[in-house]
């Protein structure tokens, strides 16, 4: 299971808080905690295969919403447009930096690249 | 129940798929084809009443949704970022206009403008 971790981290993202009390922990422990199935179930008194079923659950539950939304895959599709912003702005500064030498223009390239930080956390 | 037209477009907009069919037909003829709870009682043969309990129970489901998520929040707060790209973007075409002149930074406010209008849509 955990060879989508990206994946499932971006469902708990922005899904999390749709699972019950035990899917949300479980699934932290197993995906963000990295604990293996077998010790969440001894922490738990529950069997792995318990543990695993609330897991998948959990998943299939969050990827149910995902698919009916595609919130996760809107979020996605800004990145390129983010990118070819950041790009711009460095272009920008390099342009600036070899010929125009304006404080000014720096200055704004640099706010930029700050605010697409900022969008892109 | 109209006067809070945007925020129910939003709501629908992001998790208008959530919904039931009919949950879903209700509140688009409602509030995207601005039909009166009467029209729509009228031509689903239903009462009036049951089709504003359709529409309460589909914005409370969403709206329950985005309690939990705070997704809508998070897009939302990504505006000001945007405007702030849109601005610095502007100042420098501004900037080179009355200066410099370039075509190189001309292209490149330009480009950051367009990538901003499309990250807005």
């Amino acid at each position: 299971m955990k060879n989508q971790t990206y994946r499932m981290t971006m469902l708990f993202d922005f899904y999390g808080e749709l699972l019950t009390d035990r899917q949300k922990e479980f699934f932290d422990l197993y995906y963000n905690e990295d604990l293996s199935l077998a010790e969440i179930a001894e922490n738990a008194g529950i069997s792995r295969q318990g543990v695993r079923d609330v897991i998948v659950r959990a998943e299939a539950a969050m990827q149910e919403v995902e698919d009916k939304t595609g919130i996760i895959k809107r979020f996605e599709a800004q990145r390129p447009h983010l990118d070819a912003v950041e790009a711009a702005a460095e272009q920008i500064r390099t342009i600036n930096y070899r010929q125009f030498e304006d404080s000014r223009l720096t200055e704004l390239a640099d706010r930029i690249t700050a605010e697409i930080i900022a969008l892109k956390d």
